[in-house]
């Protein structure tokens, strides 16, 4: 993570804080971004934490299809995202939310794991930071990364 | 595809057309797409032309993955992109020059068929539009859409 990734930004309003991991990007993804960054209301800046390769196969015990790298720098390509940046290898909410003191975290329609997490780091530290979640966009299609593989893999098993 | 895709661009510089399917978007797409924009020099815009479904099916024998307006849709979501617009489903490169009126044309490495069509169309037409081949990006990650099918099958094969 780079030591002062705010810093680089034009800061005039709000800064907006999501995370995740962006393998397979698709429409739900771009959907939560543009929700989240509206959150801030005008001039928000949206910072994107995307997910160490690690702490994916940590958490949901397989890797990524894309590496980190590439998943971060398409990420920040783009619009509605001010700057992509990686997490930390042991994936510390709290150490995340001390360094870049956003004005508010969204979480995703499925980050009840990190959403708990997130409260309780945001509670303990008594900052005024909001937590606020987003809803679930395209209702059918396919919005999600493991539908994508799921139809890939049923499109070209041999 | 609309009556006038340029008419909505703050038309200032060069425009810049690129075409492709874009289906599991990745970051050789970005680079291939930034590429394009950069030939068009200082305030140009980049306009995208999304292959149709049916199209793709054509020439490729298999649809896509992501349909025709996700695929759209998430491309001009990149910040390098102007405006996507749907081709045309019986796709003729003639009538999307002539329609469309660009400086340039930019086809990408693995294009070849396409800019074939492109420079006949130009040369019958005897249009004053130079047409750009880019090069390969990303050597050897995850570079292209077929290689991150092949590799889900590969991780999710049964």
């Amino acid at each position: 993570m780079a030591k002062s990734p705010i810093g680089a930004l034009k800061k005039r309003g709000k800064v907006v804080l999501a995370s995740g991991t962006f393998d397979l990007l698709h429409l739900g993804h771009v959907r939560y971004l543009e929700e989240a960054k509206k959150v801030g209301g005008k001039d928000a800046s949206l910072i994107v934490i995307v997910a160490r390769d690690k702490t994916v196969e940590k958490r949901k015990g397989a890797k990524p299809v894309m590496s980190e790298e590439q998943r971060r720098a398409l990420v920040e390509s783009l619009k509605v995202v001010d700057k992509a940046i990686l997490g930390y290898e042991d994936f510390d909410i709290g150490t995340v939310i001390e360094e870049l003191k956003p004005d508010i975290i969204a979480v995703g329609y499925d980050q009840d794991g990190i959403e708990k997490q997130v409260r309780k780091a945001v509670a303990k530290r008594n900052l005024p930071i909001k937590v606020v979640k987003i809803g679930k966009f395209g209702r059918d299609e396919l919005d999600s990364s493991l539908k994508i593989k799921k139809k890939i893999t049923q499109l070209y098993k041999s």
